[in-house]
C-alpha cells in the first residue's frame, strides 16, 4: 500500500505517527484532526484526507483512536519491518544518526559502524560497534544486509560509493552532499538536508 | 517566485543545482536533460518541466548552458541570500550540521553555536564558536539573528523550544524528534528523516 501513497503523504503520516507516540505514552486515548492539525501547522481537511486515505474512521466529537490510528500507520509504513543498514563513515553524522533514537522506532536498525581510522576501529557507539571498512564485503556477505548510509566528505564519498558498491550494497542513503554514480542495479537516495531549509524558507518566506 | 514553486520542485531543483556546482568546478559548459536525469534517476521529462518553469531555455543536440542554469536557480531559490542560524546543541549532530559545508554554498550561513555544558563552552567548530545558552537572547537581541537549529536530545527539546521562543527566536529547524508547541508567531520547520527513509523504501520496495 505504501507504494501508492505520495511522498508528502508518506511525510505527514509521519509526523502524525510522532504525535500519536507522544499521545500513547501519555496513555491519552484519543486525538482529533484539529489537534494534529495545530500541533504541525497542517490544514485540517488536509490531515482528515491523509487519514481518511489510510481507511481510519474517526467518531464524531471524539476524534480517532491513539492505539488505532498508530497501528494503522504502522501497518501502512511498515514500520514493524525491521530494516537493517550499515552506517558507512563514523563521523560526527555518523555517530548522530546511529543515535538517532527515532530511527529503531521506525523499523530502521543500525547493525554498525565502518571507518577507516584506526583511532575510531574497535569504539562502540550505542552499542554498535565501528569496524575496519576492509571488512564490509565480509559483513555484508554473513549479513545479507545491503543497506548503506553514507556519511563519508564529499571528497571521497564516490570512490567509497564504488567500494560499496564492489562489497555488494544495494541501497544507499546519501547524506554526502554530492551526486553519486551507480550502476542500475545499485540505488541512491540523495538525502538533501538543504533543501528542505530551503523549502522552509519558502514556505515561510524567510529572506 | 520560489514561493510560487512546490517542495518538490524545489527538493529537485537543489539536486540538479547540486550536479551544475560539479559541471561548473569541472569547467564543463552544457548539460543535458537527459544527463541530470540519468544521474539522479529522475524522469527526463519531469527534469525539462521543472527546468521550463524557473524559464531557462536549452538549445537542441547542445542541452542548457551550466553557468546560465546554475545563475537562474540561484536567483529563484535565493541562494545569493545569506540566512543567518544559531545552532541550538553542540552534540553530534549539532556538530555535524556546523561542519556541513553545502549549507554555506547555499546561503544558509551558521554564526555560532550554543551550549549548556561547560566542557563544550568555548571551543570552536570550523571557526564558530559555541556559547553558553545562557548567552542566547543577547546574542539575538545584538545579531538580529532569529533562526535557530534544534539539534538537542529529545527530553529536553520543548524546554529548551521554550527558552528560543523567550529569546526572540523566530524559526525553528527541529531536528529533535518531536513535535514541539510554539506561539503563532513562531515557525518549527521539523526535520523529518526517518520519513525520507521511509520514502526511499516505499519508492524503492524495500521490505
Amino acid at each position: 500500500m505504501k507504494s501508492a501513497l505520495s511522498q508528502r503523504t508518506i511525510n505527514r503520516l509521519t509526523q502524525y505517527y510522532t504525535i500519536l507516540r507522544d499521545y500513547s505514552k501519555k496513555e491519552i486515548q484519543n486525538i482529533t484532526s484539529s489537534q494534529i492539525s495545530q500541533l504541525l501547522d497542517i490544514d485540517e481537511t488536509q490531515v482528515r484526507k491523509d487519514i481518511k486515505s489510510i481507511n481510519c474512521k474517526g467518531k464524531c466529537k471524539v476524534g480517532y483512536s491513539v492505539s488505532e490510528l498508530k497501528g494503522i500507520i504502522e501497518d501502512v509504513l511498515d514500520y514493524k519491518v525491521i530494516k537493517k543498514a550499515f552506517v558507512i563513515g563514523a563521523g560526527n553524522l555518523g555517530v548522530a544518526l546511529s543515535k538517532y533514537s527515532k530511527f529503531s522506532e521506525f523499523g530502521l536498525q543500525i547493525e554498525c559502524l565502518f571507518d577507516a581510522d584506526k583511532n575510531k576501529i574497535g569504539n562502540t557507539i550505542d552499542g554498535k560497534e565501528i569496524f575496519d571498512i576492509k571488512l564490509l564485503k565480509q559483513k555484508v556477505q554473513k549479513s545479507g544486509i545491503n543497506i548503506a548510509i553514507l556519511t563519508t566528505p564529499n571528497k571521497v564519498a564516490q570512490e567509497v560509493c564504488d567500494f560499496l558498491v564492489d562489497c555488494g550494497i544495494k541501497y544507499i542513503w546519501n547524506f554526502a552532499p554530492s551526486i553519486l554514480i551507480v550502476p542500475k542495479s545499485v540505488k541512491v537516495w540523495h538525502e538533501n538536508l538543504i533543501g528542505s531549509f530551503i523549502q522552509f524558507c519558502a514556505v515561510e518566506n524567510i529572506t
